[in-house]
This record gives structure tokens, sequence and C-alpha cells, in this order.
């Protein structure tokens, strides 16, 4: 068994440089804070980011990836379609995903889950209150029954997502309503799973349940057989299978 | 509630005309074998083709379409993205899609699962039994345990597609492969209905258990409060919801 | 398609002869609520409860019965297993099954789940708000995004359930917690409905959009092919299928 | 991370001493044979029957298993239904638990399930081909996309289950059947997979792939935190949480 993976954790890294308000939370970027707890953990992890050639997304890069996390957020229409194309493929091929708090209007989002992924939201820091509806899950193991988020972004339903293959969290706010803040996905031999907390303005990303179930969804993503063994291309391709398996008569029809 | 639906057919409509053994099995084409079984259960349906202006598919069409059936094989390139935006939209304010066979490989089929919607196949004229896996399901109404297809063209596993929301049938093949075939799923506030069965040069269509299923999936994917009332704009459509519903203090760091 | 369907409404029956608080909001108990707005909705009901003889759930009465709705609270332990047994089996063969609030410890529901069903729960009146997160399923139909209920029992996660077939409410409390409050499963051929809000002490089943969500779910529970033909025990009953289905070689080792 | 779990391994053990062609098959009882390939695992293992005292599952050894293992024939009836009881509070625990062919029909799987679990079953030797659905799932680890089972005994559908929370496996057999062969399932906190393949009177434990599912699952269903941790009782008790966890104003209705 390998002791880590290949972790690309990936941001947009536009209005950290741009707004004074999240450099001060934000100072080396959203990913240096996520970078970094991984990096605890034992992982190889390398960032990118969107103003890079090819956004630091090359197909040489995927190819060393095991799990890519995804924030983005105001400039979402900047990513170039081929490089989503090449990040779904990978995704399909088992790379796993990790999406985070405005990455759900990113386009390997929507393109992943084939829905709108609007929501709605409000900025007032209210209190959020995390609970877990899946105890027995990967993702939430470490957690008690509910964690609290001090001040938050609102995200409320409806959420125009499918159904998830399992709901792990669902948020409670202040303000009257709730989220399901916790997604796991499986596609094609790819797993995504979506987690809700986390805003540019806010110290989010620097709480510690917070690191720990971004921690955990990194490990629940991971590809079987990761990492030690190259990985694969385990598309699943499909393709004409022309003989049978199994005898088949004379049909008269072909 | 109403007493019939807004059903429109859609059919690429391509080899119909091109290959000989095709149009002597569907010589008006599929969508006319289709549209026939629906109009006889008094359903108010329209025929729609690839080469059409707008597909057949102008946004007047499907503001008045309930459910739609999509039947393409050999063209789905052909297909203008504007058009699939415009059904996937629709599908996502609730409007029915029923896909049929080859509709697996479609543009609108894989925009709403999000995979490559891969799968194997063969064509020799081998034995399909078509299994209930999901009895209590409204798609499976007035079926037996399983039935027999004589002819069929093999579609086989792995398919690359999300796990469905719910599984209804599944296809045993005479050479060695099963599939799922009978595939519900819920995007957005549309019901998406995968069925396998059926081919080009086989007279699948005519079938009555196979016509049974298509009619059964066209009133399972039916919208709420289908169709006398005006369908509204439904979509799921998020926004910023400055107010909260409940009384929230002054947090200090909006 | 038939008109109505025919519904017996279940209710244990006991504190509202008990408390004169329930008595006062409930004079007539529980169940008489629930059968006027049923049958206003032109269903054919009746009420049964647990004090008459086999609590009013004989043979003859199930096997007239569509669809079943569940209260009870207090006397769980006082229900016989063999009429567990019975209303399991009908379930399983197709009739429907709607279980409201603390049912959720009900034998039976406990029995069709196989969990331990617990959950956490406060009596102070407080504000539930009930978040509709599959807005294009049935039992959501006519309703809103979300509904208030002005003062409620509390119901909170971890509610020990097998994750639901379809999650179809989300309710908030003000005191912070969240609830899986509108749960869909299949079992066997029949659907069953789970429903948190309502409570003997507080008038929540005179509320509208209580009383629509309860109409709605008696409606999604129906059995397939209801109620005109007498409903066949349709029960997957599996069996020794002796002969195979298609040829199979002597393979010497029967 | 443990280096290994502690598997009980339970077998019925009763048609071994019985049966000389069973016997012939399985001289130490089926349990032996699972039980060497866990151990060769490096799995701490150990085994027990039903004709030990408690059925060789005392709250000891249960406490002290992390995945438990069944296989139940022709004596279901004789399990102590405490025993039972026992058993499905230490899966709503956390403690997995994987369910081999016939013990499809043993109390605990019916307890966990809450379905007939009833399917059709034919013994003529026939050929399986089991096939892989979910490629992305630990439990199909390492498998191609099918592998043949060249003699088995037919399990077919409908088989009355509640909808697995994955389906892994598929099976297709020579006589006509489909099977849904592989299932995935979190209960409470534990997690439960079904695998049809094996039969007494046939090698089949001896297969390598199928000792590679069983491999697969025993890891799969292990419960989190496993387990050089001490497992603390963590079963979703639920209970009266009578203060609220934000302010509730004072709602005149307690």
């Amino acid at each position: 068994m390998p002791e880590f993976l290949r972790v690309t954790v990936w941001n947009e890294f536009r209005h950290e440089k741009v707004h004074e308000k999240i450099r001060s939370v934000y100072p080396e970027g959203i990913h240096a804070v996520i970078a970094g707890r991984l990096r605890a953990d034992g992982h190889q992890v390398r960032t990118a980011t969107l103003d890079e050639p090819e956004h630091g997304l090359t197909e040489a890069v995927l190819a060393e990836t095991d799990v890519l996390t995804w924030w983005g957020h105001m400039a979402h229409h900047d990513v170039d379609d081929r490089i989503v194309d090449r990040v779904q493929k990978r995704v399909l091929d088992g790379m796993g995903l990790v999406v985070l708090h405005s990455g759900h209007f990113s386009k390997i989002f929507r393109r992943l889950m084939g829905t709108s992924c609007a929501l709605n939201w409000r900025e007032i820091g209210e209190k959020e209150r995390v609970w877990v509806v899946a105890p027995g899950h990967p993702v939430a193991a470490g957690l008690g029954e509910s964690f609290v988020i001090p001040h938050t972004e609102m995200y409320g339903e409806p959420f125009d997502i499918p159904a998830p293959d399992t709901l792990v969290f669902v948020s409670w706010f202040q303000g009257g309503e709730v989220f399901r803040s916790g997604c796991a996905y499986q596609r094609g031999r790819g797993k995504v799973f979506y987690f809700s907390p986390g805003h540019e303005t806010l110290p989010i990303y620097y709480q510690s349940e917070v690191q720990q179930v971004i921690a955990n969804a990194v490990n629940w993503v991971a590809p079987l057989g990761w990492p030690a063994v190259p990985v694969p291309s385990t598309r699943i391709g499909g393709g004409h299978r022309t003989e049978p398996l199994e005898d088949v008569p004379d049909t008269g029809v072909r």
C-alpha cells in the first residue's frame, strides 16, 4: 500500500491578487492553505492556477495526479474548454476530484453533473452547522455529530444537482436555510466529492474540521491501486465486440 | 387530471432514407412507428427530425412539449450544440426525456449524464431477455418477470453511466453479456429514462412489450402538473437571497 | 384509471383518550383529521385503531387496502408481531405505506428499514422549515421551495435509517438541527413514504401544506394498477425454477 | 493504519458433516477455505459455527470482530433470534458484514434488508459470468470486466431486496437469467456486502476471482478507525436533546 497520494491543488487565484480583504485572509492564495494541510498528511502535493500555461493542468501533470482539488469563483468562464475536456476524461479514467465551495459553478463540475448546479446564496457572515447524515462514510471520519462554522456564506436549497450517490453532510444556516453540503459521486472510474463550506473572505479553510473533511475527501476519491503503480488509462471505453463470448447459433439475421 | 400528454418524437431520420434494408423495416422512419403507438394511447404527438430547421426543435415546439423521445445513431455530431443547450434547459425545467437505443451516444444524453456513455456492442442478431429488477416501478407496469427480443443488437457492460436513480431492467444476451437496459434518472425538475432495446434493421419497435415500455416511460417522465395548465418555466434557478428568512444578529463580519 | 384509492388510516388512538391537552387538539383522534382530508380528495377511507380486534387490520381489511397510513407513539410495543408480519407482507406485495412522525419507532417501519430508526428530539415548540430538495418528486407537488411549521417537535440527525431511495424534504429547526423529513423507499413491490412533521399536542395535521404532503404521499405510494382491478398477490416470491429458459448442454455436474 | 482486520468467519457447518458429496468438496467446512484465504491476506481470523454455544457469537467474540462473514443454508431457522439481535446491533454499531450465497435467506440478512430476500434458483451446474458494473468500486479491485464460474447454482431475478446503495456485480447465466450478484449497503454505521456466487457442492470458494471478491469485500466493509483502536460502541442511538443548540425564544407552547 502506498504511503501518499499525488495531489494537485488547483486555484483560480485571481481575487487574492486584487482584493486587499481577500489577500489579508489568504496572502499566498487559498491553494497554499489547502496544500499545506495535505503536505502535512504526507501527500506529494503540487499547486496549479488559472493564469499558468494550460492553467497548470498539462497532460503530463494530470497523468501524475491521483487527486485534483478545485477552487474557482469569479473566472469560471476563463477556463479553457479543452482543459475541461482533459480533466473530465481523467476523472472518468479514475482520477479523484474534490470540488470546493464556489466550484459548484465551475465548468468541470457542471460538466460532470449534467445539471445547472445553481443554488441560493447570501453573504452576511451568519453561522453554519454542518451535520453528518452518513456517519459510516469515510469522509466523515473523525468528526462528531456536527460542527460549527462561526461565520459563513450561506448556500441554500434548492441545489440543482443529481441526487448524490451518498449524501454525507447537510448544513443548517442561522438565516433559515439548509443545504446538501457534502455530496459523494462515482463518475466513470473516478470519484467526485463536493464540499460547500469555504469562502474567500473568511478563514474557513484554516478551521480544523474543514481541513479534516478535505483531507478525508482526498483519501476517499483516490483511485483504486493508488499510486505506487503507474495509473493506467482505465477509462471505460467500450467498443465493437465482434465475437460472442458464448456460442450463438446462426440466427439468419446478421 | 389531463387525459393526454404533448409528446414530440424525435428521429435523426437519415439512414431510413439511405439504406434499403432499414427502409424496408421502417419505411416511414422509426419515429412513425413510435408516434403511432403513442397516438393510439391518446397522446397529442408530433414528430421532429434532424434535417428540419432547428432540427424541428424550436423554442415554440419545446415550450409545448411535455415529453420528448430521442432516436439518433449515425449523425449525433450533426446536432447543433445550441439545440442541445435548449433541450437540456427544458429537461432541467421539467420536460421528460426518453432516450432510445443508440441515443446513448447522443449529445443530449451525454450532456445530461456527464460521462462518456460508452458501451460494448455486437450485431449478430442474437437473442435478448429483458428482466424486470424493479417490479414496482411504473415503467415496468403490465410486464411479466421478463420478455424476449428474438433478434437484437447486443449492448454490453461496462456501460459508462452514472448509477441510475432506479435500475428498472437488466438484459441478458445469448452471447454472454448483461446490460443495464432500463435506467431512470431525475435531473433538475425533469425525468430521463434510457431504454436500450431497438435497432434500425430489426423490427424491435413493432414488438408489443417494447412499445409498452416506451408508453410507460413517456407517462413516467411526464412533468408534474401536466399538461392542461401551461407548464411554467420551473427551472431551479437559484440566486442571491440577500435577506435571511430568520433573524440573524449583526455578526460584525458582513 | 380509477378515481380513488382505498385508504386505511391507522392510529394508535390512546393518548387522545387520556390526555386532555391532546384531546383538545384532536378531539376525535389524529386519524379523524387525516381521514377527513383524504375523503375530501375523493378516496374511499376507513380508519383502524390499536384497541380494535386485530388492531383493525384483519386480512380482509388489508386485502381491500391500497394505501395504509400509520400513526403511533406511546404503544408501539403493544402492536402484535403477527399483525406486523401481515402488514409487512402486504407492503412487499404492493400496498403503499405512509409513516407519520413518531411512527419512525413503530415495529412496522423498523421492520421494513432494518435499522434502529433512532433520532434526536426536543419538545419546546420551536419553528421548523421544511425544504424541498427533490422539486420534481410527486410528493412535493404543489409546494413552494419551503414552508414553515410555526411550532413543532424537533426531530434531529443523525437519523438511523437506510439512505432513502429519494430524499424529498430536509427540515431546518430553530434550535440548530436539520432532519431528513421526507424519505421515499421502494420495498418489494410496495412504496413507503416517511414524513416527520406532526405531533399529538400541536395542530400540525390541520396545516394545509402538511395535509398536501400526506395527500401527495398517499397518491405516490399507491400500487400500480390501482384499484379498480382486484389487487393480486404480487409478492416477489421466488422459487425453484427447475428448467432453464435457454438450452444448457449436459454439464456433467448436476 | 492497522495492518490487519479481526475477522470472524461464520458457517452453519451442518451439511459438510452429513453429505458425502459436500464433504468431499469442503472436507473441513466452507469456513476453513474462506478463513484460509483471509489468513493468507494477513488478517486475524477466527471461525464460528452454528452448533457451538451461542453459535460461537458471544458478546465477547463480536466485540472483537471488525468483520463477520456469513454462510448458512439449510438451518437458518435454527439461528437463535437473540443472536440475530446481537449481530444486527453490532452491524448498526459499525461491524462489517459479508453475506455469501444462500445466506440471502439468513435471518440476519433478511432482518437488515426488511424484505423477503426471495429469489429464483436452479441447480444444473450451468455456467455463470460475473460482470463488473461499478468498475471503480473497491470490491471490484483487481478484476477484469467479467469472470467465469464454470459450474454454478443459478440465482435469478427478481431478487426481493432493497435497491443496493451500489450495485457492483451483475451475473449472466447460461440458462437465461440475470442476477444482481454483488450488492453494497450501508446500514447504521456498518457496511454490508452480499455476494451470491458459491455453493456447497461446487468448488467455487477455491476459485481465485471469488476469493479476491471476498477479500475485497472484507476490506470494504471494515469499520472506520479499524482496528488497532478498540472499536467503541458507535451506534446512532438518538435521544432526548432537551436543550436547543441555538437560542430559541420562549414560544409559549412548550
